[in-house]
């Protein structure tokens, strides 16, 4: 249990790595592992508010880096925060801003302070520092927020990763000396790319913070499942017993199983809306290609097992035409269908943990799903092996 | 009241020529006067099946052109009709597709059997005659069917709309005989252009057929409301007291507080939810423009009279913000808006026709409404002329 009030994490059943817990924030309790939508702008793509309390979401992410620049932290705090902004009445977590500023390339310059860039929206220079990152967060509002950090590009070179990894450290510090509400729980990032002496280099020098939870940041920027999932593996292990684990920007169906069996809580991933978008639909058995003939003539629903509103009321025929036809109403109920298969699959891994069973739950789910990929895709055997090995809790 | 069972018109309060009354039809009862929202390919567009209901809409316009070329009668016939296949559980009706292919210009050939044209999607000759489209709109199962009719350009010379305006006549002949179903309504089409005599002479001709509801069509296509309201009035003041009046593509909020002065009881019209595409917000004090700069400061709903979900959710500074950042929401919650701002117009119509006092409630929905447009628009006087003559119930 964390002792930092009004935060309490709470773990109720463990299972190899993997474990369910209860997280208490000011806006509401959540149920781990989770899979967090990504409100990007104030709005996940597409979603009502409404909707996401309906597919059961728990917590949204918002990125400060969109919201800072439009409509500005002043207008969502003038709302009363991201809530009130959003109309999304559960708990948020906020990125700190860096990652996205780090994705600018030649649009940005770091320095000790912090990074100056060019904004998107009109080219002026906005600087982001790790004090200003954390003003902006307070004034949003999220339950959890995010320290300031730098997530370097892949591939880097060792001495740049160990370099960054130390600012991002000191900018921890500054993060924490900055932020004064007791609402908000900072979560530290353990950088460290896919290197293990890295990865505990940043380890040993974050941990010491004692912040009520950690991030595991840096990856899926480039490198191969097979170099990421050992890097997820050492990392996670590495982290205390009793505070939630958050592995940023992941991720797709297959990585939520195996990060699940390594022991990370929280994932968040703008893949269910964007493949939702392309008119992609997730599923046991894979990506469900809308775009396709095929299921522009089937009567039956993307999944009979799935309680979304695209499945409890249309056949595969009408969404693959509003597809073809390029309706609006494509996107947004693919999307729906898309964000409460992940929560439905985290529910599902939760109760195979609760269950005891989740290794066999997890090695069967894969079975299912990448069998099917394996005829589009070009998989050695019915199981990748980043994945088994992660199944089986090992790096 | 009309003897076709399943379906039935029943006035139930008269004031001047407007008037409320219940259509009956095999998919449920509805409420005149009433505003049709527009689903073209299947879909009101960014709407779900599950929100018509919740803001009330009663029937649902499909467009055969459109549905016929994708996904093609017969699939939407396997779903049991266009209820099954849009899960609009309701009541449906269908045009008769000739709208759309007289829009089609030089893509199209007019002859006494039909018309021949381009498909928009793979350039293919289809043709469309009046037993195909009775054909077509049996398969798509709509409780009201339309007869196909040509809509005349705007202008057109008069030995021309005369001429049509027979053939139509003809086609209303040829689709009665080919219309099988007891349980869809065939309503016969008024056309005439702007001209007294020959909508005179179309409303002598069509009348005899005693369909069990009439549409006033050929209007709403470029000329002004000058010319178009008085053919309006004349055309209702001429069709039987005792069944529906339709009329076709319309309209603004304007277009139906007058029309329904004029005796009309069903519209519809893709402006709620094009105009919300464009980032335009309906309101008793005009149309919201919320690409402007000044809702984006606005912590207000933008109607906070509208039971919508927008309105009781969000504020206009939420949704400015969502149409500036192009946010996919944007132009799904203000199409929402839109639609449920016509529904409750036409229900606070019923309300002050029931009342008797209708022309006192236009007006002053009118001196409201046009005072504001009149900011940024050159209205001669606080009511424009058509619209006053209207709400006063003459040409």
């Amino acid at each position: 249990m964390s002792d930092l009030a009004p935060f309490e994490f709470r773990i109720h059943s463990r299972d190899g790595h993997a474990r369910t817990a209860t997280f208490t924030t000011p806006h509401g309790t959540v149920q781990t592992p989770m899979f967090m939508p990504v409100g990007t702008q104030g709005s996940v793509k597409g979603i009502s508010a409404q909707e996401l309390t309906e597919i059961k979401s728990q917590m949204i992410l918002g990125n400060t880096y969109h919201l800072m620049l439009r409509p500005g932290a002043e207008m969502v705090a003038a709302h009363g925060g991201l809530p009130g902004f959003t109309g999304y009445p559960g708990p948020f977590l906020t990125d700190s801003g860096g990652f996205q500023v780090m994705s600018l390339g030649h649009m940005r310059k770091i320095s000790e302070h912090g990074v100056v860039f060019k904004s998107h929206l009109d080219g002026s220079l906005v600087e982001l520092t790790p004090e200003r990152s954390v003003e902006v967060q307070q004034s949003l509002g999220a339950d959890v927020i995010m320290a300031f950090d730098e997530c370097p590009p892949f591939p880097a070179e060792v001495p740049y990763i160990r370099a960054s990894l130390e600012r991002t450290v000191r900018w921890l510090e500054r993060c924490l000396n900055a932020k004064t509400r007791a609402d908000q729980a900072l979560f530290a990032i353990v950088q460290g790319g896919i290197h293990p002496e890295l990865r505990q280099q940043s380890l040993d020098a974050t941990l010491p913070f004692q912040t009520p939870g950690f991030a595991i940041g840096g990856l899926a920027v480039g490198e191969s499942k097979d170099e990421m999932f050992p890097a997820v593996a050492y990392t996670a292990r590495g982290l205390p017993e009793n505070k939630p684990r958050y592995l940023m920007g992941v991720g797709h169906p297959e990585d939520l199983v195996a990060g699940i069996a390594l022991g990370v809580d929280m994932f968040d991933c703008v893949y269910p809306t964007r493949t939702g978008r392309f008119g992609y639909a997730l599923t046991d058995d894979g990506r469900l290609n809308m775009n396709s003939a095929a299921p522009r003539q089937q009567l039956i629903p993307i999944d009979p097992d799935c309680d979304c509103y695209a499945c409890t009321h249309h056949t595969r025929a009408y969404l693959a035409h509003l597809v073809k036809a390029e309706e609006m109403l494509a996107p947004r109920l693919l999307s729906l269908h898309n964000l409460r298969y992940l929560h439905r699959l985290v529910e599902r891994a939760r109760s195979a943990i609760r269950a005891g069973e989740y290794q066999a739950w997890a090695s069967e789910w894969g079975e299912r799903y990448f069998r099917t990929q394996a005829t589009t895709q070009t998989w050695a055997g019915p199981l990748p092996a980043w994945f088994a090995r992660a199944v089986r809790g090992e790096d």
